[in-house]
């Protein structure tokens, strides 16, 4: 199972999950100029970027509204991205957070996880129930895939309704985790975690333990680390027995070339080489402290 | 603002928004034979029901999903039923329920409101809370664009987590409405409404005429009409003056010519008539009871 293979790729490679947001704006000057247009431009970026970082990073995520932004073409883009890291045999997360009805769900799935747009998990949003999330587990099943369901997130908004009290002091996230381990506990690779796991920040300290705690199964990717607020030892919380979770930065890693000298003559390969340098520093940063 | 061209159609029209999630098994076989690719043949099926519809449709609401199934392709067709609809001075909904962090939000409302895939409105996702809607608001506002979040849907799973009970007495959707609400009175039209409504289903009842009363400046996009249950009795609970929603309906009307004698020569025409005969015995059906 598709979780069984980010398991070992977080063992042998570290936690850290790159992702590729990739604004225009963050491609160096002269490679933009150069490119046939913007999403050419992104594509060429991130080709340097994956192939300087695939033997550091556990997997990578695609956050599709950078692409879209970009129109038809940007989702050429996209398609190409995810393609180029699959082709590499390394896992891709669709960072695309979709969540609808039954006979819609479906048509997702099969959007997601085959054809142009084929990736190995997507990211999922929980509001309107379980007959929105069902759809995707049948054709994850069949076509071995995965997914992320948001849990409890690390944006300041997620007080607004993930925190929510309801019946028996629990909140509305911990009742998304309640049914996302039951669906795990049906639906488990040989690494002990479900083939659905869920979107937990690493922003917010105090539950953090007793979350890990109560959803054993649940394999975690897990955003909120750097410029959010969350390190490493927050991160720690958040895993067990050195796995069970992803972590994902994107700016502070594929922009980490702007900081450095030189950076005013930058190229692709420069870029590339900064962002290794910090998958690196936060991989071991991570692994300092498990 | 657009919120006021949308109640102006719906007093002039009626209250029919029409679905156009549009599988290529909705086509006419021979027009699906004919077409180029499967993308194409919805996009033909598309425009000869927008030509049919116009006069008596409030607005188009268009399901990315069944597009995003045909890959690029199909992404280029959805496009193009976008830009064909706006051509033609009727207003579209994307239903792409959104629903990401700050950053990411800013580009999904550049995505949708400008460019290749421009609506007049888009469909939110509310569980990361305010900051996920907040930037879709500020672009809405200076592009005249605006968008319905989810409040309480039409599906069975809806029980799942918005219908979860939290302090006062409220659920989960109600408190999305008291946050939506503020945002409408804060951003209303002439007409009264915000130019950010909810998605109310008709499928239940009991709590329909509570939340009108509630939201009196909340405009509604309404599912669960037909198939799914509900009823031009249950619709009317939800409109207040005869006004403040449009109830969709896609199945229904677009594979309505699978139905009528004569369907095994059906061409793209004989599928268009009999969209419009269905979109008449709507309009009618809720017109008759308000």
């Amino acid at each position: 199972m598709i979780i069984d293979t980010l398991y070992e790729a977080v063992k042998n490679k570290g936690h850290v999950c790159v992702g590729l947001d990739t604004s225009a704006d963050y491609v160096p000057q002269a490679e933009r100029q150069k490119a046939q247009n913007d999403a050419q431009a992104v594509l060429e970026f991130n080709r340097a970027l994956i192939d300087s970082t695939l033997d550091v990073t556990a997997c990578y995520k695609v956050q599709i509204a950078y692409y879209e932004e970009m129109g038809l073409l940007g989702l050429g883009a996209y398609s190409e991205t995810l393609k180029y890291i699959r082709s590499k045999g390394a896992l891709v997360i669709a960072d695309i957070k979709r969540g609808d009805i039954a006979d819609t769900a479906s048509r997702y799935a099969k959007a997601h996880f085959t054809g142009d747009f084929q990736a190995d998990f997507v990211t999922l949003s929980p509001y309107m129930g379980m007959d929105s999330i069902e759809p995707w587990l049948k054709e994850a099943q069949s076509l071995k895939k995965g997914a992320f369901v948001l849990m409890r997130t690390s944006n300041p908004g997620m007080r607004d309704f993930e925190y929510l009290e309801t019946s028996g002091n629990r909140k509305v996230y911990n009742v998304v985790g309640e049914k996302m381990s039951n669906v795990a506990k049906q639906y488990t690779g040989g690494c002990g975690y479900g083939i659905f796991g869920v979107v937990v920040g690493c922003t917010e300290r105090d539950e953090a333990a007793e979350i890990r705690k109560a959803h054993p199964q649940l394999f975690f990717l897990i955003p909120g680390y750097g410029a959010q607020g969350g390190g490493a030892q927050d991160v720690a919380l958040l895993l067990q027995n050195g796995n069970g979770g992803v972590v994902n930065a994107s700016r502070s890693i594929i922009t980490a070339w702007q900081k450095e000298p030189g950076s005013e003559n930058a190229d692709n390969a420069f870029a590339a080489e900064a962002a290794r340098r910090a998958v690196i520093k936060m991989r071991d940063e991570i692994r300092g402290v498990i």
